[in-house]
């Protein structure tokens, strides 16, 4: 469906697009009769405010959205710290909105940000987002929108992401590289494609050296929690006693694996050893040290913001923006979680 | 310096309030001619964008702001997660500005608030702040605003807190208990008052139990961060071997003690005991499990949201608001690393 425009309001009334604007914004110096039949007719058409949100913005409210799964994450805190330092240097306002990783929740939460009229929407998605409608919209509204981690790869915005399933290969090799022949996964939820692009990297790593994939060896979070890791961790050495090392989606899952075998008495990394995905300031003060890779948070922040501030000024000028990606490096931190020879 | 109002610039040159907020908004039905008069007397009166805030506003903006040291802090992001869920009950947005523990960059903030027309301010201080102007003018402009955590105890403002001196006062009658003779102290920057009031609990509980108070034993960080807890750790023992617990002033200090006792093989408790403050959740995960104040987090984002749109409510009918505190309960968590009995 093709949007309405304030114009076609106006063409449609034989008044101007300013005293269609004024007649939605309750102005006090339109007749309350030209109000009621903008107001009709703007119904009648299903002008939502969602839809006019562009159109009747007379100056930048020079606030932006931000739109994260959650707040309390060491790993969003820390995108979260980038973006707004690098807003303020521009004298940009934050609005952050929480989906708590429900699709339902994220749609509300980018109709909140049309009616308030930001300048432009950054966003990583919830786990459940497989339905890219509310994220169209955004692109079709010409709202500047900048999709960073969890992203949709269909959705033509700028990016900021790291290569997945590159940096997860590169954490298995490792653990091949000293010595280990039995691999487990402990893998994301289902649909967020750094999930699926670290399971990739998992699989195509043991199928390069020459170790058969076996998906039993595969164990996959719903909430990537700290308890999951302790409960799979349970899980693998009571199923699988060979397995000599565990590849897990996020720190805070090895830190749960991790807490499960100093529990037991079970040896890191001589019995089995540990690697974990995002360097959690956590990950080097536990007992072992976790061996993990580096994915830069705060950077990716910044870099968010800087993709939106371009398109942001693009906008205002009048100009076409050409959306980019940019894919920040991930290195892998060795510690004491999988610090042995082969 | 009395605040000059609209009615004040109104009168002066005889004219409508409507038509000086008018003006003062560039609408396009105020002459040219009349904004030029109101715009020169409002700045030869010194009638500042900040001062006008709350009388320009026609309606709500269903947005509130929070200023806070920083985000990427446990305690912080927990409190956050708090105000953002409650204020989406109400279908408030939340703009998140940091004073990185700058009173300058603080004051910025509170302007950059005033400008933006928020509803209400929740705020909690930087180290720094000991000036309290710019909160004063938050009380003096009638924006609904509440203070929580670090705040100033002279602001007539709706506050919420916890009993920093008896949580600090518990926290070293436990080390006591268990049998400590000689205990440091690891306190906050001179400014915060939760610093200064949990510097307070720890002496006067020593001198409750007779034990003397030597100011030798405290140590005082600047910036509350693991490396001062592993640096003072290795003081403590280099300076005062027969100390035998320490009471850091929070979890993070607490842990980077524990980190350097692992690296010395000095045993916690059995050499000496270690508790912390606010109950990270990193707390019960790291080697040995860390003894902690249990301080709420999440409960105080709830309820400052709460004080927050209770006066919101008073403020948008022109009631009375009466400014309430709310003192939260804390509770000590003992785990391994006070885990002795006398």
């Amino acid at each position: 469906m093709k949007a309405t425009t304030l114009k076609e309001i106006a063409n449609l009334l034989g008044i101007s697009i300013t005293t269609v604007s004024k007649a939605l914004k309750d102005y006090p110096d339109v007749s309350a009769k030209t109000k009621k039949a903008v107001i009709d007719l703007a119904e009648q058409l299903n002008f939502t405010p969602n839809s006019f949100a562009v159109n009747l913005r007379t100056k930048e409210s020079k606030t932006i959205g931000l739109i994260i799964p959650e707040v309390v994450h060491h790993f969003f805190s820390n995108v979260i710290n980038g973006i707004i330092e690098e807003a303020d240097k521009y004298g940009y306002m934050v609005i952050i909105l929480q989906s708590n990783e429900s699709l339902e929740l994220e749609k509300k939460q980018v109709n909140l940000l049309f009616n308030k009229r930001v300048d432009g929407i950054l966003m990583s998605l919830s786990n459940e987002s497989n339905d890219d409608n509310h994220l169209k919209n955004i692109i079709s509204n010409g709202i500047p929108f900048v999709q960073f981690d969890k992203i949709s790869k269909l959705i033509p915005s700028s990016k900021v992401i790291i290569n997945d399933q590159k940096a997860a290969s590169e954490a298995v090799q490792h653990l091949i590289d000293i010595g280990c022949k039995k691999i487990a996964h402990i893998r994301g939820p289902e649909n967020p494609q750094n999930a699926i692009d670290r399971f990739l990297g998992y699989k195509k790593t043991l199928e390069k050296n020459g170790i058969l994939f076996d998906s039993k060896l595969v164990y996959t979070c719903e909430n990537v929690t700290f308890d999951e890791g302790l409960e799979f961790a349970k899980q693998i050495v009571n199923d699988h006693p060979d397995v000599d090392g565990i590849f897990a989606v996020t720190d805070l899952v090895a830190v749960g694996v991790l807490a499960y075998f100093n529990e037991k008495g079970i040896q890191v990394p001589d019995q089995i050893a540990v690697i974990g995905f995002s360097n959690w300031f956590m990950a080097q003060v536990i007992t072992p040290k976790l061996s993990t890779v580096d994915q830069p948070s705060y950077e990716m922040g910044v870099a968010a913001f800087s993709l939106l501030v371009e398109e942001m000024i693009c906008h205002k000028e009048g100009k076409v923006f050409h959306p980019r990606t940019i894919e920040l490096e991930t290195s892998i931190i060795v510690r004491e979680s999988s610090a042995k020879t082969n």
